[in-house]
């Protein structure tokens, strides 16, 4: 999508092909800045210290990781080393040791002479197969959209809620949840998106505001707290969120605060619908609650909060009092009862095994 | 409650018998910072700016709001301006009305050179009468926690999750979601409390994390989103929370984002109590969630976050991106059929007319 006008992605060769670029994620939205990854090491740690978030876009930056890696050495040793250091950088996302998955089963029957070339044309076939999904996905989400602006009569706008980022800065292009989202303003559609803040990194505040506000998409920032009021008094039509990771049953982990959400969907009569390109799906998993490990973060993300003073600098300040402790879970997981539809790049089908079945017959036997 | 082991009260009379001190809760958790209020604007501001919150602080500070605006004037013109401003600080808190109405009653038959004394004395007995009502309620939730306990066969934490500030900094003494907590804790019970930090204003985060750690009690602060996912996971007992209004039918009007507490709390069998002064309940009202009207604060609240640098200096930062709108509700109203029970200073009800009905058969047959 565009930035100040220019179309972007979040991850791209370095034009003199030896190094990945990458949006510094960390410093929006106050800061345009870009970062180049050019060892494993910094690709682990851009993964890690979110410079680059969103499942998909994890799996990508992955899969440059291994190529930036097999150029210092494309040893079976040091393939081995990156797998295993890229696969530690973050705990719930499914994409990521799908993406690394990927590259392991194509290089390691390759001679060490190959393997470079290969891992870095994989690595940009994988960017352009997400780029290609999430737009496909997009086009079945915004007929979802449009049968909602329908049922409402074309009256007013069209109010959709999202959770966190699963925009364009959470994947390579387009995003997942947001893309429907795009296709619709770009369609005319009046759609305006309440914007969860998600505490405690305040990805909606940052990152989902801000590539809403770059593409000119209509939107206004609340408090996680909000969501349930404002359906409550018919302010919102639909939810779309992202998912980092979706049971073979439809049970959907993404950002903590979701499942409060869909709760609140399901009490109002509101749809809920999770977005998802298929590697999201963990065929290996049925019930999300029990088996999906949950990322506990660091308690500072709670109780100190970064943003701009009126200065312009850049500052941290600490909410809670001194001897306070946090605690700091990264996701939960919300039941496939609660959610009215997944959203695929296959279409759309209900969160159950019977609906992921339907559109993926494949994958769901390999994994029976 | 103490503070640095001092026994202090949120509101009092100052020694020379000329001002009504308070508690700056706006500096809290960072410094402890009194302010002498000496005028009905002063009162007035002290409301508006939040430097006393909670329904039944604010209740008290208005009563002497009332004294100090007739210590310079108190015509009956005065009176009613003394009113009606006081009346306009918050638009939510019912104790607020009820306060004002009980000095009306009192003062406006009086001849105008008995005022000032009786206003005064009035304005101590209502805080008298919080403190005694706090500390009667916290006797019957103390009940509920032991039971919570026995259930739970008294092995590990009683683990309690509590939204938004509803302790005694809330109230003049004791709190009113806090008072079974102190209490409990006082007796011995291993308890421990999630505090969900409570964006935008992080009443949670700043003021019932300082209070319940001044006092000894074991907490850990929570982004809001958090606690659906740490219920679906067996680790909270019960939930309490305070309540700004309560309507006759025992709907309940709270801190925005109680009512998605709720939900969870009902998805996954947790008991969730509301803990009300009986101030607190308009018998006027049936239905909350058409009838109680919702404060909507400035946009900044959510946009910019108000902490401590690592200097120690307070600074405020902005997180959201130039140009992205924000909204900003104050309160949701959590439907009686959520509500486990009401706990109140005669003792604990079902929330429905029939419940409240049982316990305060005088006022509800008032407004019959």
């Amino acid at each position: 999508m565009k930035v100040h006008g220019k179309p972007t992605r979040t991850l791209w060769l370095e034009p003199d092909g030896q190094a990945v670029g990458i949006i510094d994620q960390t410093r929006l939205p106050h800061a345009f800045v870009t970062a180049r990854l050019t060892t494993l090491d910094e690709a682990a740690h851009a993964i890690r210290a979110m410079q680059v978030r969103g499942a998909p876009l994890i799996g990508a930056t992955a899969a440059y990781g291994v190529w930036l890696a097999l150029r210092a050495d494309a040893s079976d040793a040091a393939l081995a080393r990156a797998l295993a250091v890229l696969g530690d950088t973050r705990p719930t996302a499914i994409n990521l040791h799908w993406a690394l998955d990927e590259m392991r089963r194509l290089l390691a029957p390759l001679a060490v002479s190959e393997r470079v070339a290969a891992a870095q044309r994989r690595a940009a076939e994988l960017c352009d197969e997400d780029v290609a999904i999430n737009r496909a996905l997009g086009g079945h989400g915004l007929k979802l959209l449009e049968a909602a602006w329908e049922r409402k009569g074309k009256r007013g706008r069209l109010e959709v809620l999202t959770h966190c980022n699963a925009g364009w800065l959470a994947t390579v292009d387009w995003g997942t949840a947001l893309s429907p989202v795009y296709l619709a303003h770009d369609a005319g559609l009046p759609v305006h998106v309440w914007v969860d803040e998600t505490r405690p990194r305040n990805q909606g505040a940052s990152l989902t505001a801000w590539e809403l506000g770059q593409h000119g998409v209509p939107h206004t920032v609340i408090a996680d707290n909000v969501g349930g009021h404002l359906m409550q008094h018919g302010r919102v039509d639909l939810c779309i969120v992202g998912t980092d990771r979706t049971t073979a049953h439809g049970d959907v982990a993404n950002k903590i605060g979701t499942y409060l959400k869909a709760l609140a969907a399901r009490d109002n009569g509101v749809p809920f619908y999770v977005a998802l390109p298929s590697p999201t799906i963990d065929w290996s998993l049925r019930d999300g609650v029990k088996e999906i490990p949950i990322e506990q973060r660091d308690g500072t993300e709670v109780s100190d909060i970064t943003g701009r003073l009126s200065s312009g600098d850049i500052a941290t300040v600490r909410v809670t009092p001194q001897g306070s402790p946090t605690a700091n879970y990264g996701f939960d997981v919300t039941p496939a009862r609660l959610v009215t539809a997944l959203i695929t790049e296959r279409g759309v089908c209900a969160a159950s095994e019977e609906g992921l079945r339907s559109l993926f017959p494949e994958r769901a036997r390999r994994h029976a």
